[in-house]
């Protein structure tokens, strides 16, 4: 699983990190001493918004798992197995899923390693990515969802564990696209005459594009996001913009739930904070829909609730939403009281969405 | 969008059927007649399942939509712009989801033709669907929801709007396998060393019978269904199954809601139920999670939710389930008031699902 970028460690390097965790426990108790794990405390107060590099990171605030209580030493004793089931998956270029650790534990020899929820599996895994520096793909293990679909003028290999596939993201895939692995650093880009990277929310506005053939004509990268978008297509996303050089674009529905889709594209989430740098984009840039495109094109509409109200307030608040840009548009939403998803554009025809809204819209921004 | 399958009409009759209608509408007007719709009554009590060919079908009550009255007029005048747009759609070789009609009929000239609701415009393409005797897919009216992917040794050639594709659904695709396409019917098989189709719930299943190697050992096609099949999973299964003469088994959770996901890709859904015929594999096998396995096994279990135990109440009660397998499976589950997921089956390690339950629960069923 060696990829291109350098951020990444390899296979190798991804186990040697983990046992030296255990390692350190171990010199812990030969020294005499009670063992400890220190990790950031992941607690909404210690993330903070990092302005320079415009993404969520941890703050100074520490945790430490000591043994010296019950429960620290059973959260030891379970970060060790699991260390060492890892470290086995790694030696053996096998993978798993979260969940299926989470079961897996089952089958360990003493009652006190298994987990009793996955949640706490889940957090473990996370707590092991912060002390590790290593990212849970790397240890192998693999997210229940996996990524949306590409298509675009991109030509990747692929390392599949039946050998490589070099796979043209318009001439050798369906209708449907390119299928984005679970794990994206198995991708190496080769060629491309891509100028940018069009994220898109929904299904139904990733066909419109590709049966237009927006992609073909403007040389885009149509990434297809399924709403949230796993983080294999974060990666994916990320990866495109760092190695390629290709600016990011984003086209969601006009609410304030997609707006929260493109932050997770281009600034992260709190959840994973600590994967900011692998997963963030914060280059990404928004198309819309813009709250002034529903009046510019007096877009058919739905009236806002209150959970939208509320979610438009909150995001207010977000500094992340702190510029003036945002806070014009959604100051503007809140005044007219509606909301418009992407499809809403083909009141206008079917073709106006590629033939004028994103080419004017483009333009504007500086990428077409 | 010519396909094999002979029951699959070709856009020339699609259209023709369509103008049909338009053309009964205008003989009517001639002979004086006020114009009438004639369809099935769609509610639950009209539905009823053909036991010879074990699908839902609509029973014998008629539903008239006249002009007689404003609102049937209206009706009417609906679909009467409907058929002039699906029969331009068509023409043009083009196509949309029922999402862009709802918010396309915004730009027709008359208000009163336009839908004000989404139901309204979704329901209609139904009853077009009913009367004309043509599927959705052949008015090149595409869903939503994308299928979902297919990894195993089978050679297709895709119709797509930008030429004709070879795809091999190992060979040629990566990881995450081959996507299958809104519609289904522009694929055509061309070759395979398949022995069965196996259809899976969840992702995380669907990667570990990949990474496992599944398919290539014992030549499955492994159909990942994401949960609730969309209509193109459950079209490209059906003729996975009638053309190429494949067992079709299927792979799911332990639970009520899970039977459901079996139950749709082989009886087919009430809301379905024109498309039977067109969606549904009665002779689709249940592999499990089946709770017989839950106790076998021993596997994780959660309790039964209020709901859960409902649920399995409610398909006692379903013609769909009254076979001595269901009912004791059924029965067994409401008795032992656990379920357990696909995924549990890790708690005997993670080769534990390829190496011996699939073997030899697909050796019993008289697949392998």
């Amino acid at each position: 699983m060696s990829t291109d970028s350098d951020t990444t460690p390899d296979t190798e390097e991804a186990r040697e990190q983990l046992i030296d965790l255990a390692a350190d426990f171990y010199d812990q108790f030969a020294d005499g001493e009670v063992p400890t794990m220190t990790i950031p405390t992941r607690t909404k107060s210690n993330i903070v918004f990092d302005e320079d590099e415009q993404v969520w990171v941890y703050g100074d605030r520490n945790s430490t798992r000591s043994a010296k209580t019950i429960s620290g030493a059973e959260k030891i004793l379970k970060a060790v197995y699991t260390i060492d089931f890892l470290s086995q998956q790694l030696e053996e270029d096998r993978s798993s899923t979260l969940r299926e650790l989470y079961y897996l534990s089952e089958s360990w020899d003493l009652d006190e390693a298994q987990f009793n929820t996955q949640d706490e599996s889940n957090n473990l895994i996370e707590d092991l990515e912060i002390v590790s520096d290593v990212k849970r793909e790397d240890f192998h293990m693999r997210p229940e969802e996996s990524g949306a679909k590409v298509m675009g003028p991109l030509l990747l290999r692929e390392q599949t564990n039946r050998g490589d596939r070099e796979i043209h993201c318009q001439d050798d895939v369906g209708q449907g696209g390119y299928q984005i692995p679970n794990n994206p650093d198995t991708i190496e880009f080769l060629d491309n005459d891509a100028k940018f990277v069009l994220c898109v929310e929904t299904g139904g506005m990733r066909d419109r594009l590709v049966e237009n053939g927006f992609d073909d004509e403007y040389d885009a990268l149509v990434v297809h996001l399924g709403g949230q978008p796993a983080r294999a297509t974060r990666r994916l996303i990320k990866r495109l913009h760092d190695e390629l050089d290709l600016p990011v674009t984003v086209f969601t529905d006009g609410d304030p739930w997609s707006y929260r889709i493109f932050g997770s594209v281009s600034y992260g989430s709190i959840k994973s904070a600590h994967l900011s740098e692998y997963l963030a984009t914060p280059e990404a840039q928004f198309i819309g829909i813009r709250p002034e495109d529903i009046v510019e094109y007096e877009l058919p509409t739905d009236p806002l609730s209150d959970s939208d109200v509320n979610a438009l307030e909150s995001e207010l608040e977000d500094p992340r939403f702190q510029t003036d840009f945002w806070e014009e548009q959604i100051e503007l939403q809140l005044d007219i009281n509606k909301k418009a998803e992407q499809q809403a554009l083909a009141s206008r025809g079917l073709d106006f969405v590629t033939e004028t809204y994103l080419p004017e819209r483009l333009d504007e921004m500086g990428i077409l």
